[in-house]
């Protein structure tokens, strides 16, 4: 897979100071590269530490300084690294094809051509998997499940009954689609479960990531829209309605019964209350917990979130605290206040 | 499954307003119903919503108001919406019976009968599960676990060494319970493992959600006492001890060793810190920190939890912080006092 | 596995109180011990707690009080009670050798002896797997993947293509290593993901709780350093580099792009910001968000972190905040201020 830096200069259009017979093994983050790797500097804050970077050759733009190390100038160093990918793309094994005769499928289950399932699979009764779709080693596929075409299951995902996914859906590792909602009324021995009746129904072009939870419906339909991308470790609760093209960043937790309009951002260990309506365009910071409704395009930020510029004054005014207790005790002695309440300022 | 509207109003012993042909193929709460869909509405402050709806007919109460699609009126329209679960039940396939051939039972695991173990699921040596207990695919039982009847260990739940479990257990996918606690001591070479030797055991009537993580203990034994529901993603750490019929909502962690009584209800993403003793009835709040022992019936409030007045005060004065920092600027002119400390307010 | 007390207080050099014929089943913690176990007391201000214990014997120090339980006196009882677990580990099955009939393994995979695979796991193309690793069943091993020797993968684990991992690597059940990074960009017709083509590397004696995702990175590799633990349910993000001999809690986030010096700490539910540096030694509070970079040897706390004392006294003064409105209003209305701006105190 080794490359020399002569070789890579002249694909890139690039203009190379340094030795041509450089080999460059692989592709890597300026921290992160080791000695064969090659890197790239997009921005010139990152020059201080080019020193330290154990890359062999960097990608850089046409007004960087001399380095140490090779360096091949170009115009846009992002894009000319992006563009190496499939030169350096890991060798992928040619994909197993059709049904292992080691997975277990229904006899009632429908597979297109060109789908594969692999070996330790589970295909439930009545399901059905488009043409192209990949089933990866370990997936359970529930009773009456719809998995669109082009579709990427990987190892051990568990879809449940009655669940369906569109066209062009990964779902990453671990995760679980079409578990209960957490429902329960009181009774005479205890809780009793809400029985939950509903499905879960997944857009086109939706990723879901690894150990992510999205509970069915109580009745009707738990929604994820179209080109809606969901991180790590993510709970989707019963009945929740997300719309298109959301970004929901990692351990984020979506409670029941709750909208998030199209085109929403949520950064990671976010949260919203049940029940609440998110309006379009929301962008809710890293741990935002959103309790109430939010209109469209609001910036949210806080653990009981407000909007961004109200919650960022709010935290800043909090670091000024321990020094305005002192000023206004200050201003009591001026005025001859007694210490008030017995309440002891520097605790 | 589709039935006519005529058919569910003398079901209901409800009064119908428009047409008793129309067909209802399913249930739906109002904001997620599709046409074809039949939904309730259970308090007239939804009646706004109605409008939006994409639902086909609505079962209301005897004083909701006309509206553009037929109605079913009864006295109570969500406890009537509920008995309709039975008619409106999606198909679910006839349970496989037995020990599927494709499955890894030891030779010295005891299987009661009616017991049902799916493909690729594995029992381990010493193993006993209960009569009518349902494992499905993927599942893995370690060795000298115990599980009572009735139970339901969904697919790709992991169940190590000498866990115990009552009856009528169900355990969601992609949980695992009895993983080793989190601990070490510092050693010559880097951290040393604390061997945990103990078990973990849930008493009857408990749910688990899925991708949850419940840690077996150092020695002794993690507990979850009968009637306990768990929501998904939360985290159990070593010898935690739940009382009976608590309820723990999503990506709550229960650090080691801390003891919660019977009745308490922790909010989603909340959290214990390790060896607090937390009472009977608590309530913890979403989001709450419990730092600290806990008295029985407290309702627990914030990051760093306090009772739910106090902390609700706090929060609120905080809104008024930045306004304050100005009040008392204003009383320092008044009084002469220059800028207090270099401490500038508007940042 | 029933010994009695008198063998044990002799083992122990130990002076018993009490009658020695007494058997004793298995060890406990003083709060979750049952009739046949054996607890200890290492502190006198656990003393109160004996009379609710239900333990059958207890290790204490030379000058415990008596108690109604048998006692064993011992100069250290903590060291001494660990002293006992190899008499108390609760029986293991012999475990199976080989690579099991029903294990899926590549004809291009290399496993060393003395490696055990077992029923349902998979091992792709080109894997590696080093001398007495055991791969438990349902384990799913990407092409590519090489793990080193004397590791133990629990059920259920995942590993992606091109994973490495190094020796005595212990990954429990659920966890998933190698899956995408979480990163897209806006194209035509929503957003377009981009390509994750670089690797994972865990270096020797890690050990990775239950349910955690590890993200491989978009080029180059994420790496988990030497002598490494990290809790249940962590998410770690593309491109991360954690130092060795760290420890991260459970639902701890770690943001894509940032790098964690050696010899850190993080408690439960932390967080850190992409693309920031945590120097060496840095202890992260529970639920501490680290925004920013963050020097040797910083003890960090807060959602929003900073260093401990100040935040502390930000909380300490915030508890103060509903008095200090008050405080405030009075000094107004002393000096002929009426109330400023129409912003009530009292809500």
């Amino acid at each position: 897979m080794a490359r020399n830096l002569g070789d890579i200069a002249r694909r890139l259009n690039g203009q190379l100071d340094g030795d041509p017979t450089v080999e460059i093994h692989g592709l890597a983050g300026l921290f992160d590269a080791r000695a064969g790797d090659l890197s790239f500097v997009g921005e010139l804050r990152y020059v201080p530490y080019v020193a330290r970077s154990r890359a062999s050759a960097l990608i850089v733009g046409l007004d960087f300084p001399t380095a140490s190390i090779p360096l091949v100038r170009v115009a846009k160093p992002a894009l000319a690294f992006e563009s190496l990918v499939d030169w350096f793309r890991p060798e992928r094994t040619t994909p197993i094809a059709g049904i292992s005769p080691q997975a277990s499928v229904a006899a009632s289950a429908v597979i297109a051509d060109g789908a594969v399932v692999h070996a330790h699979a589970s295909i439930g009764e009545h399901a059905h998997l488009g043409a192209s779709t990949i089933v990866h080693a370990g997936v359970r596929i529930g009773a009456h499940v719809r998995v669109g075409r082009d579709c990427v299951l990987h190892a051990n995902v568990v879809l449940q009954d009655h669940v369906r996914l569109g066209d062009r859906v990964v779902v990453h590792s671990g995760t679980v689609v079409g578990c209960d909602g957490f429902g329960y009324r009181p009774g005479k021995a205890g809780l009793e479960k809400l029985e939950h009746i509903g499905a879960v129904e997944i857009g086109d072009d939706v990723e879901i990531g690894a150990c992510v939870t999205i509970d069915r419906a109580r009745f009707g339909r738990t929604t994820i829209g179209r080109g809606t991308k969901i991180d790590n470790l993510v709970q989707i609760a019963h009945n929740v309605q997300i719309g298109e093209h959301c970004v929901i960043a990692a351990q984020t937790g979506i409670s029941g019964s709750t909208t998030i309009g199209d085109g929403c951002v949520f950064g990671g260990q976010a949260a919203t209350a049940g029940h609440v309506r998110i309006g379009r365009r929301v962008t809710a910071a890293a741990r935002a917990g959103l309790t109430k409704d939010v209109q469209d395009g609001a910036v949210m930020f806080g653990i009981y979130a407000g909007p961004v510029h109200e919650k960022r004054r709010e935290e800043a005014a909090l670091r000024k605290l321990p020094e305005l207790l002192k000023r206004v005790r200050e201003l009591e002695k001026k005025l001859g206040i007694a210490d008030s309440g017995g309440v002891a300022e520097d605790g």
